[in-house]
């Protein structure tokens, strides 16, 4: 039972990833649509705020296991 | 009990792909038709936030399992 | 039990599969129907990012099994 | 129990098609609308991705079962 | 039990189809009021994806139970 | 348990086939307000797609139960 | 036991009709609202469509229990 | 048990019947709103669908108990 | 655990009828914020269907418990 | 367990409660900002509505206790 | 077992609360940016209905426990 | 047992607390970027429904556990 | 048991802080995009409703376990 | 049964911290998008919500487990 709800709880993981940097990726290329001459200083933000977001995900699933 | 619970494990890190890969492509595309001269920036941050999800997803799937 | 709950999670899958691929087919679609002239290029995105979701699917429902 | 636990799994599949089917084919009929003249392209761009999902789904319901 | 949760099943592959045919029904719908010249275009596209879902509805209802 | 466990299912199907035909009957008459003298054309892809999703409720009910 | 699931049951069926049968006479008054000349036909396949899903739900109702 | 599920069954009709009506009488006033001089109409259509909803609700309601 | 579940009822049929009552209530108060002189007609009919809800709520308090 | 289960039952009611009267009192909100020269019949209709839904909630906190 | 769902309930009836207090001041402070001149009116409503919400939540809370 | 649920039951009053705290300072934010000048008035009452529901879910904090 | 119950009511209570905080940050970049000169009124009211709502969540944190 | 429940409570905690950071960061860049001009004031407004969130999220990761 053990290796079996691990694969679960790292599901729930994912989900929270790909909630958060879907919605992150799909604005910043929005943005990226709307002012194509402010491309660098989104990708900037877009990197740093997702990188916060993929260290929690990584952190929590190596503390979790 | 193992192999089974392992596929629903599995079943919801796809739910959790499938919802950012889903929402950064689709953005992706409306950007593109809003934007056709932009494409190429567009598609770089595409593929940058793109793999930064499909990375977690099977790091979880091979970290979890 | 085992030949049941695998179709749960195979299941699970196909919704996560199903959310993606619906949500970036039906954005391609309506991008064609913005830009025509811009066709080809949105096929070529909606491809490459259909393509990594769809890997992904198959590789959790071998993984996972 | 086994027999009817398929059935409850292959009821989440469908759910999981009909999700993304629907959200193809309503947005394809909608680019029509908007542009009749595309309705070539639209209806090619629908086939291939709609392709794909059924692939996934059937793929589902036999590796699955 | 077998009966019963075999019926729990096919609701849920009902709610599937229920949720898929009636985004496409519906959007057609809306696309003929929008382009009426253009009815029999859309409900050629109409068919054809109202039966690729019918046809996974179908199939997975019986080779579910 | 058996009886009542069926009336779950049948409420199951039920809700799926609210959800369908609430839709499809919902744009329909949408459709109709906006193009009044396109009544014909859109009530007939109504009783057509509407009829393909009470033909799979029913078709649930009967070989589910 | 039996007469009680039975009751939670008939109120996942009426569930789906409200939904439904809500979604459809919402619509239908916004249309009669848009469109007073065009109340008649409104109101025709507002009862048709009703009629079809309050036919599903007692045969539902009748049938499952 | 029996008297308490019993309340948990006719609470989940309840639920059906206020998301329906709900829907009905506030597009019903938003209508009337819209187009003050048709409200005789409007309020007809109100009623006839929401008798049809109520009827299906108390008879749900007997029925099932 | 009787006095229990009973209020756990309740609260179903609470939610139900707050749906439906904020749903008709919301409405109301912002059709007479767009038709003030029609305000005597708006609160007839919100009075109508709230008193239909109503009904229907305590209907179901009673015959359920 | 009585005493427990009760505040669940009640934490529904308040739910209940809660989406309903801030449904109500948010649009009432909105609609004073609009014509605040109809405020106090707007205030009026707010009440009348408030009150029934409040006397739904108590009458259910009371009898279902 | 007894303080622990205590806090359970106790946490639904706030989401309770959350959700209809959240909704009514939002809406109050759209309204005064709206009309800031009525931000009078609006206040006194936003407090009534409040104090509404407020009490049946207290009471609740009192009651059930 | 009892610690843990605990904490179940206090994430249960955070999320009401964080749904109604989140709705009423993002609008207070929105309502000072649209007449910043009232921005004392949008404050005052911020802080009012703010406290009430802080009163509310400290409350319960306490006198749930 | 203990130790891993605890970390399921803490991820209940960081999705309400993310919840409320989400919202909050969002809305507040918004505005400040919206109207650039009032930054620092609208980031101070940030900070306070913030504040209120880390709070709540930390004294959850600590009181809860 | 200790190291796998505690994956799942890490996962909710990154699907709290993915729904945060999402709505934060996603409106980041639309904010950047729309006044290229004020984004340093809206980068230093991101950082200090996202350090609060993720302060949360790793306080609840630690004092949690």
């Amino acid at each position: 039972m053990e290796g079996t709800l691990n694969l679960v709880g790292a599901g729930l993981i994912v989900i929270g990833g790909g909630l958060g940097l879907g919605q992150i990726g799909g604005k910043a290329m929005e943005a990226i649509a709307r002012q194509p001459e402010a491309a660098g200083k989104i990708q900037t933000a877009m990197i740093i705020i997702g990188a916060l977001l993929e260290g929690l995900a990584f952190g929590a699933l190596i503390l979790g296991s």
